[in-house]
Formats: structure tokens, C-alpha cells, sequence
């Protein structure tokens, strides 16, 4: 089987970790398995380097932040191969140059636009492991630019892609993807597996396992992703189109990282609505959730969440244009949070919705904001009930799930 | 001006150091100079990651080691940008793909055999500072190769022929070429110039300010190096072809890393010294100074000197082919010293060598081998002599230094 597996940096974090990952991709290819490996820069290498950047200029060049950045997957993959040799392992490690994988210009967060896999699969061909750096591509005029935070994540399913691979494998310090965070909700179940659209509701909900994009990238062209941890032998979780055994129900999310604006006492009058948001676009302020409702005496009331960070921001920016779109009272609100319900089976399933609302009625949780779409209910209620709410509500799904 | 000026690792180990080669590199800038700037990796930054290479593979692939090696130099040059671009210099950091530095293949000690010039020309023209990566070039595979130890020399020097520079400046931690090594005699002078060739004997010798081939390339292609200190700002030396104030003497060194063996009461048969040092050649070890003399009895004997770590197996390789050529005895004797005094103005001043012998005669020094060229004059004396005679040679020798 051809097979790419990508490591993060909390597995390769010092040589004992290093031989551990050594010794499961060496099992791997002695088993005759074709590998391509994709590494991240070592445990904490990226913000040491980024610390070492500061030091010298506060506001660095997006561009020699991501040449000075790129040394880290190189230094990964070089030692990776020394290990493997150790292992009687014939390896060859690529650089983004080598393995050429492009991208188009934009320093800092890039994306991959092609990859030529000549030299991957000459190297294959000769019954190399292919070592390749993670997070990093190279643009038009031969500068490194560096995928963005998870971007390793991208770069293994974008080349798992391109070689037809028969799946991917994403290795890290995390087991699976559970049906909400194990921290939160002691009877947390993970996953045997799951739907794309699923687990990008689940990932961007705040589930940090795997890279939003390499999700999209793996959805489009169908790649099968296994989620496993570096650190021991246990099943993970699958992610692909169609699961064979479906749940209703992958998880429960909470994200307290929201705000929730409440424009009150808008006159009635098109074009609202997209006065008030053109002030957030201009002003690079992405909004999730909005609700629209009737207010007191004919006026609509508008109400939306941001994440908290840009919620002073916002309030100050539609203050100042407030005056445009004649709103009675601007209020934030920091003290929400959004609890939401992901799964493929929401929709065929309304009973699922029910059981969601009277769970949250009997333990007295006030829904301040509802939001549905096909695989995803999402609720904005108090914060301080944020807790509770969600471990009720999750033991309360485990059947679907 | 366009000047190529090269700094070692030294001068950059930290954000305090890279700070201070910044305000170096921004003066020559902010005086209108084309600047193209070779970088070594950061302090100890190599031998930590042969270290780390060493951990998971006592034996590592050349190959491998190269392409880790070279993420330190990168590293350099991108954190050199930043703290140029908080200076206001507009600066690119290029690694040896992007400057086009190609290499025969030999991982560890490649030889650069082309440099494209065109990115760093077009860089330059658009008033960028251009910061280089020394000791690493790429192999017709797309591979890093690296240079070898001291190897950012050969980087700069190579980098100012193909780019016409009018001169290359070699910064470190130290300030010039000495007539002597200062530790060792006090009374050791900076030159202010000094020619190729006796440049290249006094580095071979020992004087590890420069690495050897960076001058023999200087010396091919009439590059003019100018060697100063990173850390201060005092004048130099310049190695030319042609220095204007010419000295006669160069400078005085010992090399106490000799071993001298005799090979006693050969046979005076033709071929003897064929088959005596072809068995050192095919073993690899290099020999330096080589003397014949007649023995007693019609004997011949032949004595020559090797590195001192090579001594002994010089000796064992010899004594299992002694049967061979008929030799009555072979000796080793690590306790030699080699005595040299380099200058161009030797061959034209016989005086010099007069003053030499008389100077060691009259201390009591024992002179065993005496090997000279036109600008070297080689004594081989006993090594428990060699600190005394360094320093009393070295001041009779004063006046034509």
C-alpha cells in the first residue's frame, strides 16, 4: 500500500521521540508499504524561532519569517532520516524545493497550488522513504512560504492526493476525535469514524485535532484520513465521505471564545443589515451566528456573535457609525457561550432537536440564540451555564452517538 | 562600491552580535555601497546539530547531515534581514538554491562549480542588501552539499569574482594576520598586507584565520580580501597579489602537530622512495617534508614528516612493508616541531635564511630537517625547543617583517 503519514512536533520533540515515530515507520515499510512521510518542525522549535525573530525586529517580514521558519521541517526531516538509516530503513528527506510543492505568493499563509511528484516518486520507485517537510511550499519566485499554524496537516493531504494515496495518516499526541472534549465531559466517547462536513463542523467548533483546510482538501478530492497517536497503538478515528458504521450524532461542542452584539431599535428599511455588516467587513471582523427580530414598536433588533477578542473592536466601529443606520442601543455581550449538537443525522433525525431542547429546558438553560444548518445545531447561551450544559446534553446524545 | 563582506559564526551568536554586524552592514549601506552579505551559522549552532544528528545515528549519511547542517546558515541570513529591515535597509535573505550555488556532489565537502548570478543581480538593482548563505551550495541532484569546515570563505570569495566585487571583507573574531600567533609570541605584529601565496603558507601552517581554499581562490582570480574584526573597528590586513608596502618576512609559526620517521639503511637500489611512500599513499596519509641522505655503508636513509595523529599508523602500515624495500630500522619520533618562516622577499634576500641559521645556532637549537621554497623556509627541530625558538626568531626577524 502507498501510504502518507504525517507526524506533528509533540512527536518528534527530542531523540527518544524521534526513534519512537522512527520505529513505527520502519515497521511500516518492512511490512512493504511505500511511505511518505510529512514532519513537523520539532516540539517547540517554531516559536523559539519566532522568539528569536522578535527579539531582533517586533513587526518581521512575513518572508524571512517563513525562510527563517522552514529551517525547522528541514532539520526534522534530516533527522528523521538518520534515525530511519539506524533502522536499516533506506530514506531520502525533501525540503519543499526538492519535493516541489508550490504554492502562490502569500508569505506567512499560503496555499498549495501543485505539486510536481517526480522526484517523490523516483525516490518511491527506488524503495525510499520519502521524508518531506511539512508546512512549507515554495512560491513563483522561489521563496519559502509557510502554510500557517497546522499547515503540516495541509501539506499530507495535499500529497496524499497527488501520489493516490490509499489514505493518509495523521499522527499526533491526540488519539482520535472524541464526541466532545474529554476535559469537558468525563463519558467522552472517540469516534470510530466520520463524515468530512462533520468533522470540519467539529474542528472549526474548536476540536484542535486536525487542520480546517486539510479537511476541505481531504473532502474534495477524497482522501481517507486516519487520526492516531504517536505515543501508543490503539484504534483511532477514520475520516472519510461515508462512514460504514454512521452515527447520528458525532459531538458536542462548547466554545466560550464568542461575544454576542445586540443592535436594538433598527427602523425598518432595506439595506440595514448590510450597513451594519460593511462596517464589520471593512474592518476585517468575521461574524458567525446571526438572529433577526422583531423589536418593540415596529423596529427590528439585529443580533450576532464575533469572537471575543474582536468584540470591544466591533462595538467601537459600529458605535462610531451608528449614527448611519439610526440604532436605538448598541450592547456586548462577553458572557456567552455557543453549545452546539454536529452530526450527519440531524437533519434525517428531528427528534434529535427535541431531545437538545428538553434537556436544556429541565436544567433550566436559557437559549438566547439558535442557529441550524443540515449537520449542526448551534445554541448561544450564558456562559456560566456553559458547563453543565454541555456534559448534560452529551451523556443525554450518547445514544445517537 | 560593490562590496561582498562575509562574517563567521562567531559574530553572530547572539541577538546582541547579529545587532552589532547590523550596524556594521547599515553604515557601508547608508553609505551607498551594493552590498552582498555571506553568513556562517549562528555560534555554536553546527556542532549542536551534529550532536543532535550524532544521537540517532553515530554513523550518519553525509547526505542527511548536509541537509540539516544547512538550516543554520539559513537561519542566519533570515534573522539577519529582520534586524537589517529594523534598521531601515531593505534586505533578502537567499539560501544556495535561491542564489544559484551549484556543487559537484560530494556531501561534506563539495566544491562550488558555478553561480548563477541573475537573482542576486537582480536584488542588487533593486538596492537590496543580499544576504547569502556560506558554506553550502546545491549538486546537480537539487541537494544540499556543504563546503566543508570553513567553508563561508570559500562562499564569499567565490560570490565576489562571479560578481565583480572590488573586494571582499572576511569579518570574525579576529583582526588581522599576525607575524606570528600572538599567544605565543608577544611581540607579534599585524600585517597590513600580505601576498597570496604567502598567505597560503601561513594559513596552511597553522594561522586558521582563513580557510586555505578561499585564498587560493582569491589568489586565481585576483579577488582582494580584506580580513578585520566583527567586534571593533580597527584596520585590518589586506591579501592581494601585489601589496604596495611589500614585507620581506611574513611571519614566523610553529606547528607542533608533526611526527617525523626514519626510515634507516635502505639499499641504494632506484624505486625505493616509489615504494616506501606509495604504501602511505594507499593508506591515505599525507606527508609533508621529505629528506634523503646518505647512510653509512653505502646506505641510503630517508626521513619525512606526517601529522602527529598520523604517526603511528604511518609507522605499522611502513614496518608490515618493511620487509619490502629492506630497510634496517624505521623510527618515529613524535617529538619534532616544523619552524617556518614565510615571506615573499625570502628567494631575493639570502640574508634572511644567514639570519635564520644564525639566530637557532646561537640558542642551541638543533636543526634536523631543513625544507625551504621561494617563499618558505621549513626547520624541523626538537618540539620541547620549538616555543623558545618561535619567539627568539620571530624578533631577530622583526626588522623585515
Amino acid at each position: 500500500m502507498r501510504i502518507v503519514q504525517k507526524y506533528g512536533g509533540s512527536s518528534l520533540k527530542d531523540a527518544q521521540c524521534i526513534g519512537r515515530v522512527a520505529d513505527r515507520i520502519a515497521k511500516s515499510y518492512h511490512e512493504g508499504n511505500q511511505l511518505i512521510i510529512v514532519l513537523s518542525a520539532q516540539g517547540n522549535t517554531t516559536n523559539e524561532l519566532i522568539k528569536k525573530a522578535m527579539e531582533l525586529n517586533d513587526q518581521p517580514s512575513q518572508r524571512e519569517l517563513d525562510m527563517l521558519l522552514a529551517t525547522g521541517e528541514q532539520q526534522s526531516v534530516a533527522l528523521m532520516s538518520l534515525a530511519l538509516s539506524k533502522r536499516n530503513c533506506s530514506s531520502v528527506s525533501l525540503n519543499a524545493y526538492q519535493a516541489k510543492i508550490q504554492s502562490d505568493g502569500i508569505y506567512g499563509s499560503a496555499r498549495i497550488t501543485n505539486i510536481d511528484t517526480t522526484r517523490i516518486e523516483e525516490e518511491l520507485s527506488q524503495s525510499n522513504i520519502v521524508l518531506v517537510t511539512g508546512f512549507q511550499a515554495v512560491n513563483h519566485t522561489e521563496d519559502f512560504t509557510t502554510l500557517g499554524r497546522g499547515g503540516s496537516d495541509t501539506s499530507a493531504v495535499a500529497i496524499a492526493h497527488v501520489l493516490n494515496a490509499d489514505f493518509c495518516e495523521i499522527y499526533s499526541d491526540v488519539d482520535g476525535i472524541y464526541s466532545a472534549d474529554p476535559r469537558q465531559v468525563p463519558h467522552a466517547k472517540k469516534l470510530k469514524s466520520i463524515d468530512y462536513d462533520s468533522m470540519l463542523e467539529l474542528s472549526s467548533l474548536g476540536a484542535k485535532v486536525l487542520h480546517n483546510r486539510s479537511v476541505e482538501i481531504a473532502r474534495k478530492y477524497g482522501v481517507v484520513l486516519h487520526i492516531k497517536s504517536s505515543f501508543d497503538d490503539i484504534e483511532g478515528t477514520t475520516v472519510m465521505q461515508n462512514p460504514i458504521e454512521k452515527t447520528k450524532v458525532s459531538g458536542v461542542v462548547v466554545d466560550k471564545n464568542i461575544a454576542t452584539i445586540s443592535v436594538i431599535g433598527l427602523k425598518d428599511r432595506p439595506g440595514i443589515a448590510y450597513q451594519i455588516f460593511s462596517v464589520l467587513a471593512h474592518n476585517n471582523i468575521p461574524i458567525d451566528i446571526i438572529l433577526q427580530s422583531i423589536g418593540r414598536d415596529n423596529t427590528k433588533d439585529m443580533v450576532f456573535t464575533v469572537s471575543l477578542d474582536n468584540g470591544p473592536k466591533a462595538l467601537e466601529y459600529l458605535l462610531s457609525a451608528q449614527h448611519d443606520f439610526e440604532a436605538e442601543d448598541i450592547i456586548l455581550n462577553e458572557a456567552s457561550a455557543k453549545l452546539s449538537v454536529v452530526g450527519a443525522g440531524l437533519e434525517a433525525n428531528p427528534v434529535i432537536g427535541a431531545v437538545v431542547f428538553e434537556t436544556l429546558f429541565k436544567a433550566g438553560v436559557n437559549i438566547d440564540m439558535i442557529s441550524t444548518s443540515e449537520i449542526k445545531m448551534s445554541l448561544i447561551i450564558p456562559q456560566e451555564q456553559a458547563n453543565e450544559a454541555v456534559v448534560l446534553l452529551h451523556d443525554r446524545l450518547l445514544e445517537y452517538i
